[in-house]
């Protein structure tokens, strides 16, 4: 016998094709699978067929949505449509949301420009914020990383929304709340001073 | 909205009971899941129940087995059933096989003793190896990692195993083949002398 059971062997080159889960970590993980009731993993197997039976994206945000049309945030009346706040990810949307500090809609990309990697701006959700844009919009915030992929898909973006009465905008840099000045890095500090507010005048 | 649709959720949720995938990694697994074609995922789910439902462990040496009563190994009249080599887990067997240096057959303890972690003897397979001393078995080879784990369960099966007629015996330790004599370990270089072979006498 020179190989695993040909049932397993299947199930460990599915799980090899995860991202971050190599050829150890996908054995592992079919082994622990062998080890758990049956109906653990049907339950599991129907989860991930539902989910790509049930769950689409959005045709406003681009967002996950689970049915219909639109997602929960855009079909919300309460949600104000002239701010649309772009991001890269689904999680970066929880994030801001937690924040309480935005009322408008969201735009997922669903990444963020990386030519070395093949990300080039025709594999972004960037058609689908342009067509918004016809719309009561009149702020763009351009909420990314703040590291060289975001950067860069903040400068192409704000070159490409450059329309008449259309505000572009991206949040503050600086000192994060509660964080020290002593640790804070040099580029973030120098952010901090240039971005300063005016406290009296 | 402050978290995901329920569907996205529930695979999340399940992902994230991997061995070794925490919440972000199971968030990225299903993101992913996501941008795949349908078909891929089917094909995935499909792998996961198939393999619940087929595969099985011998009932001899534990090992996993695709159908049927015996595993390939222990079915083929050519190896020699008078020594069994106990190893920790299948891949163990695979890289038993690999090395050609052995004929008999094998035994699965899927695991080795680890108190701490709650790993007894109760968890290992230990009473389906002591059913098979009652056959014609002259010899027992416990194979296991030179670690702490294994030198216990070797320790542990060897007093348990003390069976006139038995045999019970363990790999040699020593400097690895192709291994660099300045770079071997204090334990490895003291176990290699210990153990060394006459040459000429």
């Amino acid at each position: 016998m020179s190989s695993y059971p040909p049932s397993l062997q299947t199930v460990v080159d599915e799980l090899g094709r995860f991202p971050g889960v190599g050829p150890k970590s996908a054995q592992r993980i079919a082994f622990w699978l062998m080890r758990q009731p049956s109906e653990d993993v049907n339950r599991l197997s129907t989860a991930m067929t539902d989910m790509k039976a049930n769950l689409s994206f959005c045709s406003q945000c681009c967002n996950f949505a689970e049915t219909g049309d639109l997602c929960p945030l855009c079909s919300d009346d309460r949600r104000d449509q002239h701010v649309i706040c772009v991001v890269e990810s689904p999680p970066d949307v929880l994030a801001v949301e937690r924040s309480r500090a935005f009322t408008g809609t969201y735009h997922v990309l669903h990444g963020l420009l990386n030519p070395l990697e093949g990300v080039t701006p025709d594999r972004l959700r960037i058609q689908e914020l342009i067509k918004r844009l016809h719309g009561p919009v009149t702020e763009v915030i351009l909420c990314f990383n703040a590291n060289l992929e975001g950067d860069a898909t903040a400068m192409y973006l704000s070159k490409l929304l450059q329309v008449p009465g259309l505000v572009v905008s991206q949040p503050a840099n600086g000192l994060p709340v509660g964080g020290d000045l002593e640790f804070a890095d040099d580029l973030t500090l120098s952010r901090a001073i240039s971005g300063r507010r005016v406290l009296a005048d």
